[in-house]
């Protein structure tokens, strides 16, 4: 899966703030991407990318410089563009999840990319009849301008989701309680709540029941029902005493 | 939609560096946010988060400033925390999309509250223990310390997702208990069982931290928070007796 994830590159054309490029590369590694590809980029490399890399200046060492888009993406069969903005002719423009779903598919087979434009501007529209599609990123309709390394983000983390890496870690699960258990520890609670006068026994409204759907909702592990059946016997303890 | 949103407030603890405070104000603004609360930030106002709020500056102009987290989520009756790691105990660990959902279900009739961390160590465990939930970013394993304006962006993103689905869960019929009222609570329970002799105040190991995450998880309403209060009191009656 991660030499799938190689398969996708990440695109940006004529980047201005190389502390953007930086923080591009960090998004990248954080969601298990590697293979950066700069097309023209005004600075770089530089130190400010690297002081916002923290840690994936290893992106930024591997990262390819081009002069051309064609260049950056003349090896990929799916080219894949983005855009915080309506455009003018209605691009198929598709979801970041759709984006990722497609990129990650074509990765199985071959290089796919995904492209980023300018800071202030975008992508041209020379640039978006390179692309088979054009992701949109939903967004506030008056405040549409995204930063590049905020928009790299939530791509990559879609990518990342469709990858199903590391959809769901699993949990470190604790055999739950049988049914059995539950019922012991509602009866123990009951015997409990009568010794200390709570509740009223030839009284006992909706009380248990209440407290058996608040402890049925909270779905205690084998752990948590040992401590409080644990509590309940430490109340006894000083009632006897 | 945007009234709603704006019951969702974004926490940051302690940031370190202005500019990443602008970005975060940026990212909100994107995704349809507008409340931003910053709990003893190193350097506000600053010329460095103005510069990265990039049309954003009013949020950042908005943003409340406050010295402890307690204070920034005491009107919340949801307080959700993120984390890029895995935690010593296995708290209700659950995916962007999860939290999402919840904040914008809650935000229906209540503030709610998403918190972020510390750039370098996140959050503390203590203010774990003021959250209901924690939200878990899937990352590469072997790099999973995100910048904190791109942790917002994705969960933000998320939100603004979630805000556009049409069925959204049912919401409670009853009111969930203030954040204050269950700090109270959780003083109570601990001093019951340092009286019943089941916690050693010397050596609570995990105890009360197993505790919280157990009601938290079960999330009591006010009717549910009452019974358990006067369970408490029940025991000390008998204990004086």
């Amino acid at each position: 899966l991660i030499a799938l994830l190689t398969n996708i590159r990440i695109v940006l054309i004529q980047t201005t703030h190389p502390g953007n490029i930086g923080a591009v590369a960090r998004a990248m590694k954080n969601m298990c991407l590697t293979h950066l590809c700069l097309v023209a980029p005004k600075t770089f490399p530089s130190v400010d990318a690297d002081a916002r890399a923290v840690g994936a200046e290893d992106v930024l060492a591997q990262a390819i410089v081009c002069d051309t888009l064609d260049e950056a993406v003349k090896e990929c069969r799916l080219v894949i563009g983005t855009s915080g903005r309506a455009r003018r002719i209605d691009w198929p423009s598709i979801t970041p999840k759709q984006g990722a779903e497609k990129l990650v598919a074509g990765a199985q087979s071959k290089n796919v990319a995904l492209v980023f434009g300018r800071e202030q501007s975008g992508l041209t529209n020379a640039e978006l009849d390179r692309c088979q599609y054009m992701v949109r990123i939903p967004a506030n309709p008056d405040f549409t301008s995204m930063n590049v390394a905020a928009a790299v983000q939530v791509l990559t983390y879609e990518i990342l989701l469709a990858s199903q890496l590391l959809s769901i870690e699993p949990q470190e699960t604790l055999p739950l309680p049988r049914q059995e258990e539950m019922r012991l520890f509602y009866q123990h609670l009951h015997e409990v709540l009568v010794q200390i006068d709570f509740l009223d026994p030839d009284n006992p409204r909706l009380l248990m029941r209440r407290l058996i759907r608040l402890f049925n909702r909270a779905n205690p592990d084998q752990k948590e029902l040992n401590i409080l059946r644990g509590i309940l016997t430490a109340v006894q303890r000083q009632l006897k005493a």
